[in-house]
């Protein structure tokens, strides 16, 4: 149970971002800025960040719902799988092995990325900019599964087919409100 | 050094603010709503969440400003020492250190989050509203603390002055972005 009366019929972060409108918006915005808008690296490269961060934070809600993002992006379940239980063998780029393994220390503490992890970015090809936004992709995630879970907000079980539904959500209209008419994507 | 350029003149989070200025703007809007906007917990006790998780995320950079903003909000530079260095005799309301005690919590992991912390925060009187707030500030921090350490921004020495100035911005004129002529609190 919630730690306070939420929305019954919107678990996770869904039932959090009603509750609070406000701060809502800019939380959207910067996850639509960082996950959906223009970058060099891939939609799904992007989701498999969201990904590992949420795993290595036992973060149900948000592992579930942004590997079926990525899942659905990348085209198979085994990237993400591997991903998030097997990075070293994971069929990633070498420059994308190197930036999950950024986003893993960033899940740690910042104080915990080295300078030989971020050498070894640069080794493989990764930008100044790929580096930042794997860095600020991370720390968002280690606020969303904070706030996830610190509010003890409802997860439902995989088998309920919500985070299909609500991954497929994400991939096809991203993290901004969804307007009216679009409730039935909200459940 | 920093992992990236960044801009000389501007250490901490600055730097990277003014880095990534399309993700600066949702973050400085949501840390003002949540440190700056309406709310039953004054803008000295939200400042002191900031402190707390910082100091927990042994982040030197956001520690020492937001130390400096809270002790100019309280009036005092006690108080935020003694949050931070031993929260049971700090010299704030019973509900304060309720609050406090989860936001700690929230900083080793959103599961962390006991519900009889946030039993005992609700006995000592705190609303929904507060908890949430509480739960969200502290998680924003560990966004800024990774997002600041994660990047090896550059931390000033306290000898330098350059948190007490700071303190004095983000009191007097807020997260937001300062508007031209203000180019000397950005120093």
């Amino acid at each position: 149970m919630p730690h306070i009366p939420l929305p019954e019929h919107l678990p996770g972060i869904t039932g959090l971002l009603e509750y609070s409108q406000t701060t809502a918006q800019p939380i959207r915005e910067l996850t639509q800025i960082l996950l959906r808008g223009d970058n060099t690296l891939s939609q799904g490269e992007r989701e498999l960040i969201a990904s590992i961060v949420s795993h290595q934070n036992e973060c149900k809600f948000c592992t579930s719902a942004h590997t079926a993002a990525a899942d659905i992006l990348l085209g198979n379940t085994q990237t993400c799988e591997m991903v998030k239980h097997n990075l070293a063998d994971a069929p990633v780029s070498p420059k994308m092995k190197a930036l999950l393994q950024i986003a893993k220390m960033v899940q740690v503490s910042g104080k915990a990325v080295s300078p030989q992890a971020i050498e070894e970015a640069k080794n493989q090809g990764a930008s100044d900019a790929e580096i930042h936004d794997t860095v600020l992709i991370a720390a968002l995630f280690c606020l969303y599964n904070r706030y996830v879970d610190g509010m003890a907000s409802v997860t439902p079980p995989v088998e309920s087919g919500f985070y299909q539904q609500l991954g497929e959500r994400i991939v096809h209209h991203g993290y901004n409100r969804l307007p009216q008419g679009y409730d039935h994507l909200k459940k």
